[in-house]
């Protein structure tokens, strides 16, 4: 680690007296501004419908019993939610979230459960720990870009693998792992973003069943699994193949996404190298919140609270399933989430959703165009993303009627 | 960044069905367990008097008015401090922060303030930006642990810069910089950790006029500049050399460790990857510690428990240099810091203070061995890093007494 070499850097040095591009890592080329970022800054311009977020409804938030949770938090464990805390997370959190993952088929052991800054921070340790540049890495088609951006920094190449309305195809998947070495399989079994789609059952024990005969690794990401609003759950990836898949959650669909808890479960190797690279990234995560989290699930709030998010969230997909199916015609399709914040809308091959993204602002309604969801590019020109979340029924109806006549405008009924 | 080439990458994956430390990236070894972190859990031991951590006093947590602050910040802000937030910070915190920095001549507008999860996160978000494998680093000798974890995965080499009582030795920097391309200086000017010395002001001149002279970038490290018990402030490097420095600070030291909040003002182009990189590490630091943190500076609460925190901290520092003065014969020597959390403890050549650890554990007192602070092995045998912030001047001296008597036992007096 220590060097002694005596070498000439004065000329690599001496380039004056500011800082410039050459003076970045070589990995930060990698890091591009998210494309959806100046979408989004578009998108929430006052007056604009905006489906193109991907955020919680406010009045989902525990606004009013902060300070009963505050108050529990103190009264049970003083002013160590104020000091410094371990790497793995606040203990009875993490007796918490076991417990809460134990009703979605997760059992595990509370020591085995480890808390992170946001479901993005277990994506970035995962990248840091597991990613040698040029590493290759099978993803859906379409797939969320937060965790591109999370890997994108570790370099490594995307295998991208074809999904329809069953998930991802796992024929797809079998080829990839006959065909490359994949490091690790990145899925969002339930309610994808951006597909809303939910992978079949048959297909989780395909996956399940390849993820054994080739020994590959399974991110299995899963934020919008207690959001479901028909139908039943399916038996996560990790109860399948529990040796080889790393389950990743977050409180931010049914707490707060801006408290930024998240947590993983995983194979006793990558859990103990995720804490050594996470007590590099910020050492823990904030006691406060964790301390308030703990108290939300194991006070009985999210039991009870849990209902009343899903009661605000079914009508409003109910209100877009509607206004889509009266709005446009029969050579459009889109998915039907059973569950989750997103609605995956596919137009003819006329259309192109990046080209009308600015008339549709015009027109007081954004998205976001479905291509930026692509590994690949030039894929999912005629696509786009629609959020259900975050827009009253009223606003969605509205939203889409503008929307729709504003597409059949420029691909004909 | 799609890969289509046909490879056979069955033989390399079919090596079973769990994962072993082959699946580990490149960087991975380079993430070792904090060595001291099986020190420090020892030293938490019941009856034990702990001089080993870097925590602050619970006693100067805002636990008397959190009420407050969360009623203060709910009103100002509603429901949005549980929401998603803009990824380079809370706006109020970023103008708050902006306003307590001037008044330590770091002049900077709040949209020039980022805020991080933790100061430790600014340290990753530098390595990740900065920092390609092999690129040298100069650091301080010793430095503090968490800045080389924070590094460690991006895989430098460090240049150790010889220090004194004035802190880095200016020709020592000087002749790192001629004789090697240094990506950046990592330094901690005020109250270093761990030793507790404060570069002085012909130092801080010399080094920013040597930065100028080589196109140096430099990482001011400036956590503790708040707790100053004696003397008077000295100028930042920023404010000596603002284009070609990075400050990072923290309300760790006078709010809350627990609550994640470092910050951070650079120049214009690190800033902007900075945040890049913060975008896909954890999206952004917590809304809700965010806003708590806004409504304690802005509500004046900082102003008037700083003095508290200080009136806390000073009798302890007091009570640590005379118990040594009193305990010590003069082979031994120890750093006077006008302020920090830290002072630092050399012996004669004979002391190996990793060697007495668990003598001086049996005795019921505990420090951290001077030799995990610096980057060459070997180094600093006969040192050790004793805290003075956690514990309270009857228990500093007992603590003292014990360790000088057993440190006497084996070095004679």
């Amino acid at each position: 680690m220590i060097v002694s070499t005596k070498a000439n850097g004065r000329a690599a040095q001496a380039t004056g007296a500011s800082v410039s591009e050459d003076r970045l890592a070589s990995r930060t080329r990698r890091m591009s501004a998210s494309a959806i970022s100046e979408i989004l800054k578009v998108a929430s311009r006052p007056g604009v419908i905006s489906l193109a977020g991907g955020l919680p409804a406010p009045e989902s938030f525990p606004v009013a019993y902060a300070h009963e949770l505050i108050e529990g938090a103190l009264k049970k464990h003083g002013p160590s939610i104020f000091q410094y805390g371990p790497t793995e997370g606040f203990l009875p959190l993490r007796e918490a979230i076991a417990g809460y993952l134990a009703e979605r088929d997760v059992v595990a052991a509370a020591d085995e459960v480890v808390i992170t800054t946001g479901s993005q921070q277990t994506l970035d340790a995962l990248g840091k720990v597991l990613i040698s540049p040029g590493d290759k890495i099978a993803v859906e088609s379409p797939t969320y870009l937060g965790a591109i951006c999370g890997f994108n920094p570790y370099q490594p190449d995307y295998v991208a693998l074809e999904s329809d309305d069953d998930g991802v195809i796992p024929e797809a998947l079998e080829q990839a792992l006959e065909d490359h070495v994949i490091k690790f399989v990145y899925l969002i079994p339930n309610f994808q973003n951006p597909s809303g789609r939910t992978l079949s059952l048959a297909r989780r024990k395909a996956i399940a069943a390849m993820a054994r005969k080739h020994g590959a690794l399974i991110i299995e990401d899963d934020p919008y699994r207690s959001l479901r609003y028909e139908g039943e759950h399916l038996p996560t990836l990790w109860s399948l193949a529990p040796e080889l898949v790393v389950y990743a959650g977050t409180l931010s669909k049914v707490l707060s996404p801006g408290m930024r808890i998240g947590f993983c479960v995983a194979p006793p190797l990558i859990r103990r190298w995720i804490v050594l690279a996470k007590q590099g990234m910020d050492l823990h995560t904030s006691s406060l919140d964790q301390a308030i989290a703990a108290e939300y699930i194991s006070g009985g709030y999210l039991k009870s609270h849990l209902p009343d998010i899903i009661a605000l969230y079914r009508p409003r997909l109910g209100a877009m399933l509607d206004s889509l199916e009266e709005s446009l015609p029969k050579n459009y399709s889109w998915s039907h989430p059973e569950g989750g914040m997103f609605l995956w809308l596919s137009g003819p091959a006329g259309l192109d959703t990046e080209k009308l993204y600015p008339l549709a602002v015009e027109r007081n309604v954004a998205y976001v165009p479905g291509r930026y969801f692509f590994t690949t590019p030039g894929e999912g020109n005629n696509t786009a993303r629609l959020n259900f979340s975050n827009v009253d029924e009223a606003a969605i109806r509205t939203g889409i009627e503008k929307l729709a006549s504003l597409m059949l405008e420029t691909t004909g009924r």
